[in-house]
């Protein structure tokens, strides 16, 4: 069933009618972003109606305490749900479809979860499933991809997604330990109490997957993304980057390899040229990559009540103009899990003949080569910065493996992953 | 007549049906552009119908020596406009739009200086016109300033939307004359063999015309924005930008201010830390501030054959899914011509005493206050650079034609605007 083929089409998207009926918005959930929406839809209905010939209102509002979810369901023509979670709210979303409405979300958790449930009730139902303020706050990457580029074959789409670990990054950057970053991040409101969805790579990981969806057609879960967070880099790491003039920054990576896809999410150094490097502070940025338009980059602040309110009022805006269509069936590819990426490997050894030589052997053993190496001797012990050249990761894990024996080594070796390309 | 009212609505936007007839699309002009338009149609054929349930086909192709304007029009269902310039584009556009086909067109001179001749004519005949490709080449500015900013009010536009004097002024950043740095963007084909549109910032001034339409809803004219282009600009004004830390770039502004709108284009000293002043070579990038999204940056290469083909076949895309609109009746703002900036301010003068007095106080007389001034002597004359405190352009011109008169100068004084705010 199309979705022209609802009981009212013509009420959708019809320009400069005058004297239309209003559009009635349903809303689930009224924290701080549902507040916010609900007071700038208000604050932006005149400009709205201007340009679209409908006004939206707020025709039921549904919390903890108040409010009925089918009366509200029955009132409105367009649900937006910003309870978070997975349950109740994708019970809601999934009945509010099977309804025939068009639904808006700004739910990355349920998206990366249980996101092909919810394209494919959209498609059955021919409804419209939004959900701009699931990934990068203000930035409206989701509608980029979704409408811009499907005249362009995408390659790879990455870039910092997660505004809280990108300021703990700049502060450590800056000389900050990793405590006292996260202590500032809390203060100032760009981390919550409990950080861990942040600070292991699991909130970037949940919207790369939402990215990777979009980008080529082909469902990918959260489970599919291979993720890393920021809690085991050392400040030592960073100030290696400052001196090598590298950037480091929590990297999600969607691209197509081999065939298929993959996913993944880690801190990465990048090259000071490269247009993700200078993104400072609490902002997102992504990078979408093709060879017809070799590149686009957007960026600004990750997601904080205001953006949010904002893109789920756009949401709201492009269903009634008629701009969103309901999800395509989905491509089916492969996920790639063993990518090769270039190293930076630090090491603390014993100061001895040798050992340099034991190294590159063991390294050597697993197909590991060596760009640039920096020893720098410590009383006893010495520290080797080290650069791989590319390597399959299982490969580069096999060699640690190895190496992390050696009797001549002072602690586990580390390792972060090293983007390439230099910014044309 | 709204657009739904057109015989065969169900046409647009059905995802997944099947058996759908082909979207006919005719083509006007057939040079480099339009011949890798239709190249980058054929193959992304598939893509498209599998996402919109039908299949884009070239119905029919004008150029100067082969086809039949009215033949074609009446058998396509969008016109896409590729030849340039006013006549006869603007004639077949009016005629496409009054036959009710939507249309798209890449075409800044006439959409700068007859749009709303042209949006008055979609909006009188319920069709569609689209323009993506008229302003960052890949960079899908047009559509996010239409589609996900309306429920944003925009307070400012600006950016860099030339890249031919981008990449020179990267050039010369490095070292490069201007005559060198124009010979290498003519080599690498940045620069047409007539660069004057480009250096003389009317391009730009077109482009910001067009966006600043866009973001505030009100009429626009070329006319109606100051530009100033980057023929006059030494190489030592970048090599001061450069000891100061300070970025030089051709900035485009579009603003609301003092009740009316301000669009102007002029080279201007960014502080290293601005989003724009890291975009180098013949990149373009957009920045949208408003209140709500504090503000996003978009970036990428500026107008090349592949991305342009790219952004027009993104806009037939657009309409194929019924995601464009008519445009909205404008507002009437007033256009505001003298705004407050802060200069740098270079004179060379004689080398004596009480000059820097008798300065200050011609400054002083016309409220221009100095921020930084920097001396340093070269025989027997004096090279000072100023940054003056924000003021009304009239006051400061005002200032400089005094100071011109004073016996000391050794020259004309030359000044640059500077861009004052930090990144965030």
């Amino acid at each position: 069933m199309s979705h022209r083929a609802q009981p009212a089409p013509a009420a959708h998207g019809v320009a400069g009618a005058a004297g239309n009926a209003p559009f009635r918005v349903g809303l689930l959930g009224h924290g701080t972003v549902g507040s916010g929406f609900s007071a700038l839809l208000a604050q932006r209905a005149d400009e709205i109606e201007r340009f679209n010939g409908r006004r939206p209102v707020i025709s039921g509002i549904l919390t903890r305490s108040q409010g009925d979810f089918d009366e509200i369901l029955q009132g409105a023509d367009l649900l937006v749900e910003l309870i978070g979670g997975i349950e109740p709210a994708r019970s809601y979303l999934l009945a509010a479809m099977r309804a025939g409405k068009d639904v808006v979300s700004a739910n990355k958790q349920l998206l990366s979860q249980h996101g092909e449930e919810l394209f494919e009730t959209a498609r059955e139902h021919g409804v419209r499933l939004r959900f701009e303020a699931a990934v990068a706050g203000a930035v409206p990457i989701v509608r980029v991809l979704e409408e811009s580029l499907s005249a362009t074959p995408i390659e790879r789409v990455h870039g910092i997604v997660n505004g809280t670990t990108n300021f703990i990054l700049s502060e450590m950057y800056n000389g900050s330990s990793y405590a006292q970053a996260l202590a500032d991040a809390q203060a100032k409101g760009y981390a919550e109490a409990d950080p861990s969805d942040d600070v292991s790579g699991r909130d970037a990981a949940a919207k790369m997957a939402i990215l990777a969806r979009l980008a080529f057609g082909s469902p990918v879960h959260l489970d599919d993304v291979h993720y890393e967070g920021i809690e085991h880099l050392h400040g030592d790491d960073l100030q290696y980057a400052r001196e090598l003039g590298l950037g480091l920054k929590l990297i999600g990576t969607a691209e197509r390899r081999q065939g298929g896809l993959s996913v993944r999410v880690y801190p990465a150094l990048l090259y000071s040229g490269h247009p993700l490097a200078s993104v400072q502070g609490p902002f997102n940025a992504v990078t979408i990559e093709s060879e017809t338009i070799i590149e686009i980059t957007m960026s600004g602040p990750g997601a904080g009540g205001p953006q949010t309110a904002s893109a789920v009022l756009g949401d709201v805006v492009s269903v009634m103009t008629g701009g969103a269509r309901p999800p395509a069936p989905p491509l089916e590819l492969p996920i790639i899990k063993d990518v090769d990426s270039a190293f930076y490997v630090h090491m603390e050894v014993a100061d001895r003949p040798g050992v340099l030589a034991a190294l590159m052997h063991a390294l050597g053993e697993h197909g590991v080569s060596i760009r640039s190496v920096v020893q720098r001797g410590m009383d006893e012990s010495a520290r080797l910065v080290m650069v791989t050249h590319a390597v399959p990761e299982s490969s580069l894990r096999a060699a640690i493996d190895q190496v992390a024996q050696l009797d001549f080594l002072r602690g586990a070796p580390r390792t972060i992953r090293v983007i390439e390309e230099e910014f044309i």
